[in-house]
């Protein structure tokens, strides 16, 4: 049960998100900017490194939902989503993702972790300063969500049709849209 | 120094802020409605919860500038800021406020540690729901702005005026509003 009354049937973050819509508006700008807005990550990429962070912190909600945002936009790959949660190193994706994924990482445990050595690595496979930069803020920003999530005690479905859904939902149309469209609709 | 090429000059978050507005703007915008918009709980009140999970992340620019916007907000009290990030429960602040920051301590380790105990602990000295939800994210998004802060090594300065400065301004004019002045000044 929610820590506190939020509305029904809302799962994860949308439970508190239609309690106090005053907050959910910048957190869903944040989350559509960094995971869908212009940049040499592809959506995939972006939330791989999303879903990471979220199965760091054990948040069931938002690593599921988040895995099935990034299988849908690598067309179906369900079993890459587990590789890189499981062991990010080992996981059939980019050297550069691989150095960006360990940045992460360092960053779900604490900025200070991250040293020059990471991102002088990351930067040697291609990495750009603005992939390193939101790199960070992604990961940050899910310590944020997860923490959110958690912290209230929300519900989360089960089934994972309900994700698959979500994911494909999310993928076509972004976080403050779909977010407004269940609002509306309740 | 800076793990990427951010402005010159710029002290803590507002050098990556220059860096990339997109991401700025909501970033900017949740500090607003968290901390300085419509709330039963004082900006002060506020600004401390910002504050002790600042200090408990060990991010110095954070705990630093939002102990100036907290002392600023509480007549000049820069000792309660201090007794408040080394030990909440025997600071000067309401019954209340001490299960809040007990809550915002739960959330900074991770949101899993909240219990319905703590919850319900804070519901009788008093709080809200949204009192409780606002806890949460106030403690959620400073375990993000710390993040990003100390996950990219930002400069910070030492001279303590300059966080008073800062501190009386961010409570006259607001995230949102001292952020694009001061990169309107650039």
């Amino acid at each position: 049960m929610p820590h506190i009354a939020l509305p029904d049937g809302l799962p994860g973050i949308l439970g508190p998100m239609a309690f106090r819509p005053e907050t959910a508006k910048p957190m869903n700008e944040l989350a559509d900017v960094l995971l869908r807005g212009p940049s040499t990550l592809t959506p995939g990429e972006r939330e791989l490194i999303a879903t990471y962070v979220s199965s760091q912190n054990d948040c069931f909600f938002c690593q599921t939902v988040h895995g099935a945002v990034a299988a849908h936009h690598l067309g179906g790959n369900e079993q890459l989503v587990i590789d890189v949660k499981q062991n990010p190193s080992g996981a059939g994706v980019s050297q550069k993702m691989k150095a960006l994924l360990a940045i992460a990482g360092k960053v779900q445990r604490g900025g200070k972790s991250v040293t020059p050595e990471d991102i002088e690595r990351a930067r040697e496979l291609g990495a750009t300063d603005l992939e390193l930069h939101d790199t960070v803020l992604i990961a940050a920003a899910f310590c944020m969500y997860n923490r959110y999530v958690d912290g209230l005690a929300t519900w989360a479905p089960s089934d994972s049709h309900i994700y698959r859904e979500a994911g494909a939902r999310l993928a076509a149309e972004g976080y403050q849209a779909s977010t407004a469209r269940q609002a509306a609709a309740r």
